[in-house]
């Protein structure tokens, strides 16, 4: 039998997903479960539903919470996190653009792991060049040709295909899992549900 | 040692403080919590966040998927809902100042569950003087003087100071949990964690 995939939809911007991509892996191994790595992004969805921006940019109150409450959850899953100095909101184009450029599978989950971590654990933007070609660089790729590919139609026309796919499926905001089956959780906090739906 | 209280903020209009009324009483006493019932009102802290209107009158993804996923969290939970005759939103003003004039304890407890089943389990208007004229009767009070004291300067006042109170300290959705020590925590899904807080 071939294992069951879930997608995993994340916006390189978004705090929460972070979380989740520290997670996803462990949790989808031991479920028998393979992740498809969906990179979009989050901003003409948001625009689209009447949102001028990320609720967390907007409302002061809402994202002093969810700083609070990344950091709670951070300590509960034992995930390195400092909120101090990360940058909000990053733009997070120039990330999902070389996530495309690179395998869906090991590859991507790697690079896509070590941005997260760049921002909410190390405080960088991931917006520059350097944070990403360390990255790259770290992983054994050949950073600036990466960078290179990242400005091809292809890449930015799949980037374009995600995000518009991303809202065919309901998507909204992020992390958002999709099992195979199409059922929607949207939210860290629900991917323990996601699990057990994609499982059942 | 007098047990801890942990305050239960909620809006009637708010749907997962549905999820969060059914379950908080069992959790409460079987961590030796008491529970301040807070009722209060969105809007007005919606409005001073920049926000026209709940995130989900306004954005229509983000709706169809509350209503998928409190269907499947009252499943995992057995609590009964229907979504397809539930009115959104509603106007919980009425219901807030009939929570104010009965006791913070048993009484607004008992109150409080039944005004969310009226909603979400039986499809009621709980703006209707009937609907709550209905639950107050069949809850042994004299529905008629209550809803004649909700007019009171005095209820229409503490309503208002309990927006402000829940302002004053982060509140921006529903359901919210405060402990003892201040935390906050929102929404349903965070109240396994507020009671492990609140009892650490």
């Amino acid at each position: 039998m071939t294992n069951k995939i879930i997608e995993f939809w994340f916006d390189f911007a978004s705090t929460y997903s972070y979380l989740t991509a520290e997670r996803i892996e462990a949790m989808a191994e031991s479920n028998g479960l393979v992740i498809a790595w969906k990179p979009f992004l989050l901003g003409p969805i948001f625009k689209s539903n009447g949102l001028v921006g990320s609720p967390f940019t907007s409302n002061k109150p809402k994202r002093d919470y969810m700083w609070r409450d990344i950091q709670r959850s951070a300590k509960i899953y034992k995930i390195p996190f400092i909120s101090s100095t990360v940058k909000m909101p990053q733009n997070s184009l120039l990330a999902a653009r070389v996530a495309l450029c690179l395998d869906d599978g090991a590859q991507r989950a790697a690079f896509t792991r070590q941005v997260y971590r760049a921002q909410f654990a190390h405080g960088k933007d991931i917006a520059e060049l350097a944070t990403l070609a360390d990255i790259l660089a770290n992983l054994g790729h050949q950073a600036a040709e990466i960078l290179v590919q990242t400005q091809a139609a292809e890449i930015k026309q799949q980037l374009f295909a995600n995000t518009a796919d991303a809202q065919t499926k309901g998507i909204f905001g992020a992390p958002s899992v999709i099992t195979q089956d199409g059922e929607l959780f949207w939210g860290n906090d629900r991917l323990e549900d996601a699990m057990a739906w994609a499982v059942k």
